[in-house]
């Protein structure tokens, strides 16, 4: 784990929220875009040396939908930065980490994700965030 | 908000959790100390551009005590590193973002924080953290 790339958090409506992260707050949104595999419309906003990666579910099949259903809107996930995705979800099992899913799959812009299971992880759903195959 | 100081997340027990972060994940900690005034007991991890710290509850009084009570171990809230805390506050408050405390209070390292109403930033429990005066 190199750095900490997002943190994710649950919200309701994208469009009601984001004032309070730029008037408010006084943040600046870098970009909106819809990851339909995962049924989220999502902003990413830059708090400095890290991104706070706002979702919006776009529907009742969305994990983000059924979080906020059990818990409310809140912070959802913290993001790890990593190359060689594969190689480190390899290491973590090696190590007795259970991880949500079989191989990476492809989420906001393009990154190859995959996400650890609270329960090895003391409560924290931990996502590794590969870019490194959107490089060059 | 200049960055994110540090990501606060809420566990039952600091020794059975940090060699998850330590052997596990690969990363370091910082520091150990006890906040009497909040009744906890904080380990700071080293996440290369941000730090996790690691909250344990010293007494029921705690409020992560009750924080674990209600919603589990997990990832508690997210702290801005800030300067002119009292300044920030008030602009805040002019902005209509209620503030849990009157006055900033000491926390984890001597610095000065306050903590925002999630109910005022859409379910995130948000704390200005300030720094500033242990410099020099």
């Amino acid at each position: 784990m190199k750095k900490v790339d997002h943190i994710g958090i649950a919200v309701k409506n994208l469009d009601e929220t984001i004032p309070y992260y730029t008037e408010t707050l006084g943040l600046k949104v870098l970009k909106i875009e819809e990851v339909t595999s995962e049924s989220v419309r999502v902003a990413f906003i830059d708090a400095g040396n890290v991104k706070l990666e706002l979702l919006e579910p776009m529907s009742e099949q969305s994990a983000i939908h059924s979080f906020i259903e059990k818990k409310g809107e809140g912070i959802h996930h913290i993001a790890f930065g990593v190359e060689g995705i594969e190689e480190r979800m390899n290491e973590l099992r090696e190590k007795g980490v259970r991880i949500l899913n079989e191989q990476p799959k492809i989420g906001a812009g393009g990154a190859q994700v995959a996400f650890l299971h609270p329960k090895s992880s003391y409560g924290v759903l931990y996502e590794l965030c590969d870019k490194s195959g959107l490089k060059g």
